[in-house]
Parts: C-alpha cells; structure tokens; sequence
C-alpha cells in the first residue's frame, strides 16, 4: 500500500500518520514521490483506514507485494550514477574485471583493453567468499588497493562485494558500487545497513531466489531510503548442468515490466564457461538489459579463481562491436572505446549519487 | 563409439562387425558419413576390440553419450529440409501459427501476416494434448485440413504434432514436419517409429530433460536413419513461476558446440505471457538459434488456448523487423516478407527432404 | 465438476446429458458411484446449467481439478486387487525384484527370498527403456516369460513396463498389474489405451511432475472406466545430486489427503544408492505409503542393470523386520514370510480385479 | 587434506607447518583429534608435501572437500550438547515452540505440552526475518526474554536465530543454542563469527543448497574451532507447490553417512501446511534423524506467523506417541513425559558444552 501525503502536510502529521502505521503493524516506510512525501506499508486493509487521518491525500494499493520497487510507484526508469556513469539510461553499461583482483600489475594489464571495448566500471573481488573454507581467495583488504589506483587512472569508477554490515561504511569509501553477492541476497541485516547509507548498490539474484523475492531485497534497501539499487541476474539453480546455472533472461523482461530498476545480466558467473558467455551476452542485450558485468582476465589459464569463464581482453573487444549492433535493434546504444582524455578524478570525486526520479 | 568401415568393405563384412557388436551388447547402428559406411554404437572398451576385424579403418573415440547427433562426428552444420524451407542454414525460419487450430477461417486470417513478418512454416495442433481429461481441445483429425489446406494455399509447408507410434505413417503424409511435443521427449517407442520414417522431425525438449537426454533422444531417431532432426528450446521447469517454464537460452549455445542439428526456440510456451515473447525472440536470435516458433492468434482474447501467450498477427510483423537487424549482427539473415508469387505446390510437392551432410 | 444422475434415470436420459456436457465443451466421462451413475466433466459454470435436465439429481463442484482420482469423489480408500494380492487395504504391499530380468535363474534364486521378506509382488523389466539407445538392456519379449513362469511357482503376481500403446493387450495377458513408467507419465495415448481395459496399473510420477499432474495422469486412466490405479512415487529432479532424484515423500502425505487411490514408494530408483533404500523405505511407510517398491539382485556387483541401488535378498529380509515394527505404529501391518503352501494358480486364474468402492 | 602431528610436536612445529600450509594458500585450521593436534587444509598435492616437515607425523588425503566435518575426519557420531540435553546420543531431541514469540502467556500455555509430548529444547524467533520488509514480526530485543524465562521455569533449553555476526556474544549469552537461518546458510561472516566463539549452533539448510555445500558451511563453523553443530533440513526449492519446499529426506541418510554430526528435521517449515506435518515428522525418525523442529502455538488460527503450519499442543502430545514406536524401529529412544521434578537452573547454568569425541 502507499499513502500519500498532500504537500501541504506538516511533519507532525507526517509522523502521526507514520504511528498510526506503525500501531497497525504497516511497517511503514517514509519515501518521496515527485517531490511528495509517501509512506509505503504492508498491503493491508487497515492501511485503507488510515485514508481519513489529517494530511492523507489518498491511500493507493499495489498489486505486488513490493511497493517502492515497483512501476506502479514510479512509471519511469530510475537511473542510478555510479561515478561518472548513468546506468538505466538509454547507454548500456558494461562492467568488467577479474573474479578476484590478483596484482595491480594485472589490472593494468586488463583496464585498457576495458576502456577500448566499451566498458566503463571497473569490478573485481578483493575477498572472494566461497562455498569451502579452503578455498578463499583474495588480498583482503589490500585488494581494494590496486582496484581504486587503476580505476582511478583509467577513469573507471570500480565496484566490489561487500559482506558484513559492520564494513559498509568502510566500503563506501572505496568503491563506487557497493555489491551483494548472490548467497547474500536475503542476509536481511546487510540489506538494511545498505539502506541506512546512500551509496549506490548492486544486488545479485540469490541462486534459488525467485524474481519476487529479489525485488523485495531491493525493497528492503529502497525502504531505508537509499534509492541507487541495480539489479544483477546471475542465473538460477535447476537441474541441468550443462552450466553452471540456468541464465534467467525471461527475468530481464519481467523485471523491466514490474520495476523501475534498472537491471544488468552477469553471464559468465551464469554458465562459467567461457566459450558460451558471448551469445549469452549477446541476448542480454537483446533481451532488454541495462547493461553486463563480464569477467575478464589478461591469462584466463592462470587465474586464481574461475579462469574457466573469463573472457581474453581481444574477446571483450570483438564482443563489444556485436553488441553494438544488437543494442541499435533494441533501440539502446553501446558505449565506443572510451575517449583516452576521459578522466574522471576517481571515487573522491564522485559526486552524491542520484536517482533521476525518485527523490 | 564410431567404428569406420573401409570404403571397399563389402555388405557381409559390414554385416559381420554388426553382427559382433550386437554380440558385444553394444547396440549399433548403420550411418553414412561422408560417403563411407560407420556403425555408431555404445561407448565401450569392447568397441575398441572390433578394430580388428576385416574391412574395419578404424575405430573413433566418441566423448559425448551420442555419436550421430554430435559434432565429433560431423563437424558442419546439419540443413533440414521442410517442404521447400532449409532450416539451420544461413537464414534464419520463423514457424508460427496458433496453438490449436479453431477453423479455416481463423488460419486463412492469420497466414498472410506470417508470410508478411517472414514467416516460412505454418504450424498448430490438430488436437492439443493437456494435462488434464477434460481440458482437451482441438478438432482432430479435422484439423489437420485446414492447417494443409491453408499452409497449401499460402506456400507455407506445414507443422504439427504426433503422439502415438502408430500414427506416425498417415501423419507423414498430411504435415510436412512431424512434432514431438515436449511431454513425448522420452517416449522411446514413439522416436523409434520416428526413425524409422524419413520425414523430418521437430524434437522440443522435455521441461525436466538436461541437454545431454535430449540429445540422446535425438539419437533415437538419429540412429534409425531418420537424419531430419530439429531440436526446439520451450523451457525448463524450475522454482520460478512468474513465467510458465525457465527458457534456457544457453542451451542454444551448448547445443550449437556440441551438436551440428539445427535447434529453434520456442519463447511463446516458455514464457506463457504475450509481454515477454518479442524480448526473448529477440534473446533467442542473438543467442544463435536456427529459428523461431511463435505463437499467433487472430483474436488472442478469444483463443481457445493459451490466448495469453499468442501475438497478434501485427505484433508480429513489428518483431520480425527487429529479429532482421539482430540476426546480421550474429552473421545471420531474418527473411523479409514472402513473395506473394512464391506458391510452392504443397506437401505433396515436397521433394524429399535432405540433409546436406549426412546420408 | 460431477453430474450426479437419479438412479431411476433411464440410458437415454444419461445419453442427453452426455450429449449436452459434449456440445458444451466439457468432455464429461461415464462412471460410477456407490451404485449410481454419474458424469465428470470439466470445471465449468456451464456444467451447473445442466443441473436442469430430466435425471439429473444435482451438480456437485470439485475442487480440484481432477474428479475420480479425488477424494471429493470417494471419501474412503480405493484398493486394487493385483492378482491375490490387495493394494490399499491394511496391510502393506512390498513388490520386488531386479530392475531388468536376466534369467530364469537369476529370478529362481530371489523369488523365495522375497517372499521370506515378505513380499507379495514379483516385478522386472523385459526391456528396460533407457535414455541412450546405445544402453538399452532386456531380453523383450523372452523376459516377460521367466518372469511369469516364477512368479507362478512362488505365487507371486508380476508387475512389468509397457511402453506402447499397441502393446497393451498382449501385456494385460502376460502380466497382473501394467506398469507406466516415469519418463511415459504424460504419455496420453498410453494412459487413454490403458483407461480403455480392465487391467490394474501402476503410474509412475514423471521425474518433474507435479502431484497435480500426477494425479490428472491417473484421471485419464480412470475417466477411461478402469478404476484399478496405484500410484508409485520414485522421486524428483531437483539440484542436489547426491542422490540420483529427490525422493518426495510428502508427496505421500499429499496424495492420501487429496485422492482414494493407493501410492507406493520406490526408494531403489529415487536415491540411487543402495546405502540410503533402506532408510528411506521405512521412512516411507512412516509416511503413510501403502506399499514400496525395491530393486533387488543376487549379485549387485554383476547386475545388467542398476546394480548400485539394488538390495541383495539378505538386506531385504533384514529390512522387512523393520517395517513390521513401523507399520504397527501407523496402524498398518507388514506381511510376514508368505506361507510356502500359498500358492495362486498365476496370472491364468487371477480373477477379474475389482476396487472394492468405486464401480 | 588433514596433516596429523606427533603428539611429542611442540607448539614451534606446528606454527612452523601451519605457516608452511598457509604461503602454500591452503587456509589451514587447527584442529584436535583423540587428543592428537592436527591441521584441516585445502585437498591439493602441496599438501602432501608438507609431510616431510618436523613434527608431522603423516598426511591424509579425505575424500570430500569438507575435513573436520566429514566421517573420515571422525568415526564416531558427535554428540552436541545443548544445555542439559545432549542432540546426537541415543535419545532423539525434539524441539518445539511457536515460529515467533508473541508474550510470556502464550509460551507460559505450550511449555507444559511441549514437556509431557517429550519436547526437551523451546524455539521460538525473537525477531523473524522475512522476504519482505512489510512483513517482519517480532518483538526483538524483548521475544528473547519471555522465552529464556519459560525456558528456564520449566526446565527447557532454548534455541533462537542469531542474524547478525555482531550480535553473536551477545545472543550467546541469552540461548542454549544458536540458529542460523536458512536463507543465513551461506552468509560467511555469520559463519565465522560462529566459529569463533564456543556456544552450539543449529545451521539449518539453505533451500537451494547441496548437501555438499550444507556440510562445508558446517566446515567454516568447525574450522573456527567450535564443534558444537546441529544440521537441520527443512527442505529444498523445488518445482513442486503442493507443500512449501520439498522435505528432501534422503538428505538424512546422505548426511548421516557423510558425516559425524547430528542432524535434526523441520517437517513444519518443510511442508507449511499442518496436515502433513505429522507423516513427515514421523518419516524423518523413520529416516534415521537426531531429532525434530516442530512449530506448536496453541491457538494456530490466530499465530501471527505460519500458523498454518503449527500443530496444537494436543497434536504434539499424540505425535510424541507415535514416534517412540518408530523410534525403537530404529535403535533409538524417544524420551516419554518430561518429568516434573527436572529442573535445570537454565541457560545460566548450562555447564560448557561439550563434544565428546571431537575436542
């Protein structure tokens, strides 16, 4: 449910609003809408009931169980900046890097050839958590090092996992995107930390997540007032093997319809084969995604981690021509080659990020 | 495994290593490639054994489960002949139609918007199977005249599917391309009667199936001697509900390195919702599909069927002009609208089907 | 929905109504209930219309959109009668036997085994469907004959697979109780030729079936008129592979909620392991099964077949003694060791079956 | 790869191997078994060259990517105890309590049934987490409250979830046992937070996690150095919707073989659905459980959480009677009424908990 507030309303009756809400059992969430002041809440017909309290304009109902996620709280497209770079806007955004960040060496080896295909956001792990104890890998946190230096230089805003609600703060001081990983996707406390701060955050589909859910961890970060939230489809766990995981493309169409958000596809850690990621990225596009988070590696043989997936530097660049094609037929575009006298002053000067339309 | 005759071996050597390999319990099966005759049979070490006897070149390692059906065993691409249409050669084929045929009139409707968008193949159920008793519907045998009459009418050779063994012969004679509908994947005794026939064979994978069981499936028909195999794509069953099944859009990646058969997907079953179908034609294009099967309906609100997931005829002329732009940038042609003069004379004047390579 | 006819109607009476529910779409299906005839048809307001029509007494909806198979239909459960054995009622049901028969003396060395265990069917393939024509296995036709020659001296009645529609015949000759196997459970023509005779079956759910599906699969047996349905759970495809399916017990729990008709538990093909049969056939009956199925063999090691999953007679002696004490604490009993004086004259003078409620 | 030192090893050897292990990236733990100390370690053939170290007595391959967790690493079953009650021994465990705590009265009505069914820990969730952020409920900080008083009044040990590793010291001191919650199952930092300190922890298992992936999120806990874990099913994500989840029962044999731990069932959450959750929780003893989570409020209509799925205490008390018999079925015991004079003097008593045989 969503009440409306008239924009005449004062902040007591906002706040009377907000208790009678909360005595409900609403959950009730305080938002801006085209400069008016909401409140989002559980769907409930005690929700209707608060319609007659001084203030209310009109209680309005939502036919999903999200409410600030979704288009009908905002017909349009939010846009979320990442440094210097809009991603929801009409420019596909690509983000590439390695799995985990191995050496600053190996990052200037990669970021050039990134800024010639078109990407534009540095990523890589400087912990990379995994199912085996045995099996961590990363630098952390010197990680985070290297990443920022060559980002920096390279005019590539950068973004990295972050895992435990006590390091957001300390994150967003680092990285331009703070990132769920997809086995967090409803740790709830993360969710809420990420909320609480207005960097921006890109949120993975949990593996066995269905398009709901995932919208409702978003939900969970729009609720607490941070509205720069991308989501990231992964694929999903099922049956077949031949991948890694189903890469969930109708998801990028049913996204797009029910939210506002905008929504990018990773499809290397999807079919962790490298030899399948093109097409795959290829139909990303043509299936109306916002952009792509590709893995990228200078010797994908010698990776630490998930070499197998990674894409050659020469093959993001080839793949970066088709998508440019495909992204005319969907009435988008694909970034060129960076412009080598772009350069952006790094994470330090990246303004407050900003959502075009919500708040 | 693949044992290769010499091209001089004579019928009774040729007989004779059958006759061994059927005694070793490996179950083979005559082909032809290139010109010389193979005998594919069960992955064994006793196969390896056979390369001894008289006439034998040599005997082939094959890694996958299916011999026939792999790339290992033929290297180029497989063109299936329907009617006067090549599927799996440079162009891509759209094949469209309703779900279950209603009358004359509606597909009389319907055809020429096919022909217009690029549509090649007509297709629609003469009688629709359903899970349940009571929700059968169509007009069989009747259904299939109008579906020939008008496909005849319209150049367009046509489609449908078999269910039982033992009406595999008269449909043959009455449908240019015979279904197996994804329910009948694994039913080994109708893909063994299907092998035996040589009218191609449009094999859509079973919602539960991985690829490896659909391509053995293929096997089946393959190792009759029937080399008219089209895979078809329509979606796994997974935890996601917000679409009818999952489309697996990387298993046209996986299909195209492992398998030289053509393979379609079939986004209107997949997804089951009108809003969803053109951005996964379009994923399926970019994801390197041979082809498309979509659903039409001249009135899908009054659909006696799956209504909810059939395009309307102009929706699709809208989406076949995207699909053309798309297909050059994956180094593939979407055909324009068909000649009005082109008339082929119908099933009956199908020339027998072929597949370039094999046999 | 049921049309619930007066027991005084007359045949053209019933034959109007049929007629009326046909011209209306609702496929309705002839049977009966405690001694009255009624009509199933599709869940429709159309079908209350009819509520009007000389004979009929009333028009009851049901919930579900399966009729006979529900429990709407019949409250009390149904038992099937599989040579002298019943199936549903107390006393629990073990049948057994190697996954594809072998030999006369393979069977002759496990027969008395199974019945000391306690079991009172005698299953085997003929010819064992695979998913690799390149690893079919059986003796087909010569199987069916060892299997009822032994299963006649130990008096045991026999279970085996059919596969074909056309088939169906001959197999009801051969064997007492028809087998549906898991890949084949929408295989519709099948279960339509199989609801046209009078021989019980036993439907295997699909590997990704709902229990829906499952149960509309029996609805098309029993809409055909044979009443004789048992239903076997052997498991699901899901993600974890540690064992070969996911064997759904609460399916069990479900069924026996929702529907009269007996379900069974094939713990051997679900797990894959012979480790775990054993624990998840007790699990089983704690769960409410009213009988299992299990894979045995005088020599695991050397089986054509399965071997990893089956029980060597020993174990299954072992196990029976377990279940005994199970049953009892859910008001069922297992069978002890089949006296050696029983003996039924075979398959020749089983009578004809009969489901004690339902018709 | 576990590296078994002298027990004559001084503590300068074996920093000396773990630092070895460690430049070789092998993340070793430290570990002790029947006294001896030994080193978990990544499996890798670097590993074995450790062996030739001072101090090291011999180095052992283990078979599964977890160590300290797995039956190779320890014979013998772990017994962990939970206040005065041990989960692992002969004695199966039930645990029982409302899905969220609502006041002192409500618990204050089910403690006394909870005893005489023979429950012997009280569950119950302070603050639930759920999908969506309108949904939460609880009365967190003060749930944990009203629960560690009826806890201790009637002489039970309580479990509840801890979410948040920073919250770990502080919910240790308040519970008998720390839950991890299924959609927590993956979240490392918790993980390790857990491993740090020395209270038992129940990780229930994620719904779309492997077995394989449950037990090495049991190795991150372990590998901390606490040995103190319970592992809970409560079901996978499946296609299926006739119950919540699929109750994947295998995984208990599956477990119980793999491993040494003790593993407990969640037929409520499993299934969601009261009617089932007797047969379930009577199948999972059958199955070859530790022990039982089951939802109780005593007026289910009116639970503000899953009252669909809680039994009533009535319910349990009947249940408990059920599974004693099974129990015996299968070597174990189901304790009968709690009796009346026990009293432990609570959480604040709780002796440390041991493990008998690891540590």
């Amino acid at each position: 449910m969503l009440i409306i507030m008239n924009p005449s309303a004062g902040a007591d009756e906002i706040a009377a609003v907000l208790r009678a809400a909360r005595d409900e059992g609403l959950h009730p969430r305080l938002a801006v809408r085209d400069g008016a002041t909401v409140i989002a809440c559980a769907p409930s017909q005690r929700a209707a009931r608060l319609g007659g309290l001084t203030g209310v304009r009109r209680v309005e109902a939502i036919a999903t169980p999200y409410v600030l996620a979704s288009r009908a709280f905002q017909a349009g497209d939010t846009v979320v900046r990442v440094g210097s770079v809009e991603v929801g806007a009409e420019e596909l955004v690509l983000m590439a890097g390695p799995c985990v960040v191995e050496s600053s060496a190996e990052l200037e080896l990669v970021a050039p050839a990134l800024r010639a295909a078109g990407a534009r956001v540095l990523g890589g792990g400087a912990l990379k958590p995994r199912a085996s104890p045995y099996a961590l890998l990363g630098l952390c946190p010197e990680g985070l090092e290297p990443l920022g230096d060559v980002g920096s230089r390279h005019g590539l805003p950068i973004v990295s996992e972050v895992m435990d609600p006590s390091e957001v703060a300390a994150m967003a001081e680092r990285v331009d995107l703070l990132q769920v990983g997809a086995h967090n996707m409803q740790n709830f406390e993360l969710l809420k930390a990420l909320g609480q701060q207005r960097h921006p955050v890109m949120l993975r589909r949990g593996p066995s997540a269905t398009i709901e859910e995932w919208l409702l961890a978003a939900e969970y970060i729009l609720a607490g007032g941070n509205t720069g939230v991308i989501l990231c489809e992964e694929g999903i766990r099922t049956f077949e093997r031949a991948t890694r995981n189903t890469l969930d493309l109708s998801a990028v169409a049913v996204v797009k319809a029910a939210s506002h958000l905008p929504v990018i596809v990773d499809p290397s850690h999807a079919v962790g084969r490298r030899a399948y990621v093109g097409a795959m990225a290829r139909a990303a596009v043509a299936a109306g995604a916002d952009g792509l988070f590709i893995e990228v590696h200078p010797d994908p043989g010698r990776a630490l981690c998930d070499g197998a997936q990674a894409l050659r530097p020469t093959d993001l660049e080839r793949l970066g021509a088709d998508l440019a094609v495909i992204a005319g037929a969907v009435g988008r575009r694909f970034p060129g080659p960076a412009p080598t006298t772009e350069r952006t002053s790094g994470r330090g000067a990246c303004g407050p990020f900003g959502i075009r339309s919500l708040i």
